[in-house]
């Protein structure tokens, strides 16, 4: 069992990485501090691990549960208002905790909703996907969409605790597990070359799904991220490399409908745009770029547009992203593999060859 | 011109007081640190003030406005959504500023859409009530209401600045000045004896709108909440007091229907209740009661409950207030005036006998 603290001062909160961890009630006896829980899961994770959390959470006084619809297209103020609901029936008040079970859009959906319930109540993370394991259970961002933008609604709300149970990975679908590499390959590429180089290594071990490569990829994600997060908890400057790949793939969120590219995918190709655009600036060579390519492509990641894109969506769907600041859109390019830099100069040329070196038409 | 400051460490902000403030551009010019504006007002100050403001804001490169129905009634997650769907459709970004102009349903609702907006932007209040004024402006509550509770959701957070211009209270409908009214006298019953003692010899100025004593109430209000907010930001403990009347006024809201009664007379009535019931526990003695009744009654404000509600009414109400803690009651009950002091054992025929003594059937 592993286990990282995020420093952030009053804020801070454990991460606990381990197998069997969904079964023993200590780790929520600890993490707990009033008498009522409610857990917020979605209707696929409900049937593989609600009955085996709620029997960890049997000690408390009041449980209840609520199942939402599986997928990001119900991120939403719509379903966040179903969490209320429920809270609000069942007489949950400010001492109560909520527990997300599942994968990035509950923990972003539970997470804001405990922001925002009677003005902030606790709350515990518990995710089950690689993904929301490395990335969103992360760094306190939560949030909804919106249909003009992804996560353009949200909080910087700290959870008590993030719960790590690496054996959720089992019954992950291959997409998915795929989907949550390209975020593990992202920190290696903008803060950990040596993590890079041993991703380079052992790829086969992850697709393999090895617990111990497993587990040591999450604990090493999260180390880099927790890093960059204690530095810059507000994301007024440094974290923002977090965001590598990423204004690329909300754009391809955006114009393909949320939901069908997955979120690790997207920022896959994403990627290999900010890469590709970090070359044509001449700060990373063609080599690296193909080192990330070579690692995308064994991962089963996509480091392409998709098809039907044209460089005007791009542009368009980037000039409302949340990362543009009085009208200059800031985009985080490599220096080197390992070596992340925030600009906000690129020329409208450059982005567009670098756009169409990824098959955007 | 008065101008305090809310000590809140990084968090400080200043509020200014006087007449004339929004034909100034220089405090806008000060508060607002990006080149983008939105205002959000209503309908009914919308021709009293826009005008005025938007002038103000000249010097903004992109200053939009939106109107909301006027009322407690749509203060909600619907009417948030549409400040959210203007924000997004005129492409603001994180750098702009959120300008409440309006009484505390605007400031609510505003406030909260910026604590949410790509997780926080800046916030500027304008309250044009005296409510507002002398308390929402002041603490960093915000938030909407649910079906079942007041205020259910919501956030704590600071604006950049709370600009009150006093001439705004000319237009203010009879009803709604005495509202305020009724949460100036809370502060006097809370922790302000002298000002207490001010109010009984001023309050014909007060309701005559006298600008002078107008001015001087809202400041030595702001004052005293600035004071209790200072000590305690996120109401883990005595901020609460500030809550004295406002347990009942929530059950009385909550029954009739949000809007029926104003907020102010809500807590009006919910004050003599929770007097009544600080002289049950042999805290303060008849007299008390009796100044407090005297001086509702002299700002035409009401000390009883609404004739069609019980008693039931209100004990089924106040179990999903948010001043419920596992379980117990919390309440703010009178040691003295101007002394409040908060209590979770009040034994349930004291709270019956109380509500009663203010009318409940």
């Amino acid at each position: 069992m592993h286990r990282l603290n995020v420093d952030l001062g009053e804020r801070s909160y454990p991460i606990v990485i381990g197998s069997a961890l969904l079964n023993d009630p200590s780790h929520f006896g600890q993490a707990i501090r009033g008498n009522q829980v409610l857990v917020v899961t979605n209707e696929t994770i409900a049937p593989l691990y609600l009955e085996k959390v709620l029997a960890s959470l049997r000690g408390f006084a009041k449980v209840d549960s609520i199942q939402l619809p599986d997928g990001e297209a119900f991120k939403t103020l719509d379903t966040l208002n179903r969490v209320f609901d429920t809270l609000l029936e069942k007489r949950h008040d400010r001492s109560t905790t909520i527990v997300a079970l599942g994968g990035g859009v509950i923990g972003d959906m539970s997470g804001f909703a405990a922001a925002c319930y009677q003005r902030g109540v606790d709350f515990v993370q518990v995710p089950t996907t690689l993904l929301s394991q490395v990335d969103s259970s992360v760094g306190g961002k939560t949030g909804v969409n919106h249909p003009l933008g992804k996560n353009m609604i949200g909080a910087f709300y700290q959870p008590q605790l993030v719960l790590i149970d690496i054996d959720t990975l089992r019954t992950l679908p291959d997409r998915e597990l795929s989907a949550g590499i390209a975020e593990v390959i992202k920190y290696g590429m903008i803060c950990d070359q040596p993590f890079f180089e041993w991703l380079e290594q052992n790829m086969h071990k992850l697709l393999a799904r090895d617990p111990q490569a497993l587990a040591y990829a999450v604990k090493r994600s999260c180390e880099d991220k927790a890093a960059v997060v204690a530095d810059d908890e507000r994301e007024s400057g440094r974290r923002a490399i977090l965001n590598f790949g990423h204004t690329f793939g909300h754009a391809i969120e955006a114009v393909q409908g949320y939901g069908k590219w997955l979120h690790g995918e997207a920022v896959a190709a994403g990627m290999a745009m900010a890469a590709e655009l970090s070359r044509l600036r001449g700060w990373v060579g063609e080599n690296e770029v193909q080192r990330l390519r070579t690692l995308l492509s064994q991962a089963n990641l996509p480091q392409q547009s998709p098809e039907d894109m044209t460089v005007d969506d791009y542009l368009s769907a980037m000039s409302v992203d949340k990362k543009v600041q009085d009208g200059k859109l800031r985009l985080v390019l490599l220096r080197a593999l390992g070596d992340a830099q925030i600009i906000d100069d690129t020329p409208r040329e450059q982005l567009i060859e670098a756009l169409r070196a990824c098959g955007a038409r």
